[in-house]
């Protein structure tokens, strides 16, 4: 019999079963880590910028120089040198002296602010004309006011985004480590399951599971390892999953995972010892005869046949536990508030994953559901995105503000 | 001088100017193809599903024959077989007669009806008593329901998802016509930039842009080739902007964009002969100084200095580029809608785009601006995204509702 657990109830199993794993490190260069996520809190060695730096085109001065400085009353300093892009200036401002200086450029020692071209005058006679006072620093990042020294710049567990890697390039790190990407196994079972390179024959079918998730795991930066198709039995699953409990982090397992005569898969689990099954069926449509156990410290998962129920099966929960076991810091869920474009009724008592097709109409942007039988995989493929309705929802109404997760 | 554009008109110049770009295709194998681009429509050979389906365990029957059926006055059909998953019954029903049949086993000639087990009942006599009425179509899915032979499943110009990808699989579509992907060169520009394998020495700093746009380029399934720093004089832009343009799709030339002393990234882009500069200056802040030509049917792109300028300029126009010239259907930009957690005055005349960090609070999540000098590399770091102020508004207020675009 089923003992059928909430979302809730199987998120807190995933984070408290498998929160201490640890998926181990590399190093990388940077120009590869995108995406990939620190291993280690990375500090920086140096100051960014390592020097005072001009923000602005315009003359560095003493701001103390400019106070009451106007149009009518302009401050008259003396010129004294100019400031070249990428060298360090060999002279120093001292009372009453200014200098030109390109954005970027390095201020003279004792100089602390800068003033735009569009505030000065300069007739040519060896002085320069300021129309407006200036605070000290402005025009100005000083060292350190980027990046200090020794400061935590990026932290552990953290998939590193384009901008990061300029961050890091800021600081001169060529290498970092990051963790080892999850190698995830699948399989899928079935005696109808047929790989794509054949010819289904009888009332055979495709292999479907097996590439959707093949394609997720790459988009969500794991190492996938096809274990191909194998017929319900016991032996032959038990087989390849040994195979992926020694390869492999995590074992995805398609097909088989409905309680009937062909539920061979929570046997193989459970063969392997404790703690073996840790879910057994979710409250969940679709996918409600989901298996999420543990061999060791690693993971399998059972996921029903069905391509849609195996789209959210592992959206919702192989996900989460790659991020668990990744030690990832919690990813964003991307969503779009929007209104329903019709009724929908809803089972109580399960959650369920709607489909949902987005369309822009003079209300705003609505939100359609893509209605199927089950089972259907094109489905998918048509939607853009997909509600959660809660267990307890009678289900949605028409112009109710929805939250759509987008694919 | 900068004949500065508003963003909505460079918008439609890149899709006037690089709407006709045609980037060439190739086949590649379906395991490889998450995040490609369809190069043209892709039709079903055959039905999905090619057989009349199961989608419940329990018994096919002819749904006339239940017609009246119920809990007190069962119907009563004859069992005449049993279907097995992925074999084609070899035989068919006649009236009054059931066969066991399995989730996703084909219904034996003339049924058009599977009635779930928890309807029935077998008291092992050689009959099945049915326990409720079902209509035809009941728990099965038609040859075809799915995908029909001849129609177009994924049309041309789609960047493939894991769940199109699974459809492929379910057609038995091993490789497929995919756009090439972009080459995008890069180079920096400027005497004081040195590349990050190097020290820097004086008032030199390291290229963060190339290394940012390389990691941006790689994460937006473009290829990126590295051009390395050049100093900014004239002969060398135009020798490696010559390189770039030889074998690239785009070139971005960052640094020495601004109306100075230095500006030779617009002598070399016009220096090829028309059409040239199509963009001198946008009404934006940061990246005002931005500069796209087009050299035969190739783009160029001059970007501010700034590292957080380049990662707007980039943002918002590169990509947009990008996705014009690959020909794919535009992609939805993720938003979230959260409330200010501040006031934000903003420049009139031009549109600006604020990073800012989110926060959850008792009132929703809060949007807090990234206050920052201009220039400073950590910022873009800590922001979880970003708001577009329009040219026209004075700012944002606290508590005002606003759209934030997530990195």
């Amino acid at each position: 019999m089923l003992n059928v657990k909430s979302v809730d109830e199987v998120m807190k199993i995933i984070d408290s079963s498998f929160g201490d794993f640890s998926v181990g490190t590399e190093f990388v260069n940077i120009r590869e880590a995108v995406g990939r996520v620190t291993a280690e809190d990375i500090f920086a060695d140096e100051d960014i910028p390592g020097f005072d730096r001009s923000t602005v085109d315009g003359y560095a001065v003493i701001a103390a120089d400019t106070f009451g400085a106007s149009d009518s009353l302009p401050a008259q300093l003396e010129l004294v040198g100019e400031v070249f892009m990428g060298e360090k200036p060999l002279f120093g401002l001292k009372k009453g002296q200014a200098a030109v200086i390109p954005t970027g450029g390095e201020l003279p020692s004792n100089s602390d602010a800068v003033v735009m071209l569009e505030y000065t005058d300069n007739y040519e006679d060896g002085f320069i004309y300021i129309n407006k006072a200036v605070a000290p620093g402005s025009g100005v990042i000083f060292r350190g006011d980027d990046v200090r020294a020794g400061s935590v710049v990026i932290k552990a567990n953290h998939r590193l985004r384009p901008q990061d890697i300029g961050l890091l390039a800021a600081m001169g790190k060529q290498c970092i480590r990051v963790r080892r990407k999850l190698k995830v196994g699948i399989v899928s079972t079935g005696d109808e399951i047929v790989d794509i390179t054949e010819k289904p024959t009888g009332a055979k079918v495709r292999d479907v599971n097996s590439y959707f998730m093949y394609s997720a795991l790459l988009s969500h930066g794991a190492e996938p390892i096809f274990y191909g198709v194998v017929r319900d039995s016991y032996e032959k699953i038990r087989q390849v999953v040994e195979k992926m409990l020694n390869e492999c982090d995590i074992g995805l397992i398609s097909g088989g995972s409905s309680v009937g005569a062909r539920d061979e898969t929570c046997k193989v689990i459970d063969s392997f010892g404790a703690p073996g099954i840790l879910v057994h069926g979710i409250a969940v449509k679709p996918g409600k005869p989901t298996i999420i156990g543990k061999v060791k410290n690693k993971a399998l998962v059972g996921l029903p046949g069905h391509p849609g129920s195996v789209f959210f099966i592992f959206n919702i929960f192989v996900l989460r536990l790659m991020e668990v076991m990744s030690g990832v810091e919690k990813s964003q869920v991307r969503c779009v508030k929007v209104k329903m474009a019709v009724n929908y009724p809803s089972n109580e008592g399960r959650e369920e994953f709607l489909p949902v097709k987005l369309e822009k109409s003079s209300e705003g942007i609505l939100a359609w559901p893509v209605f199927s039988k089950s089972g259907l995989i094109s489905l998918l493929s048509s939607a853009d995105g997909y509600v959660r309705i809660c267990r307890n929802s009678e289900g949605l109404t028409a112009g109710e503000e929805t939250e759509v997760i987008l694919f």
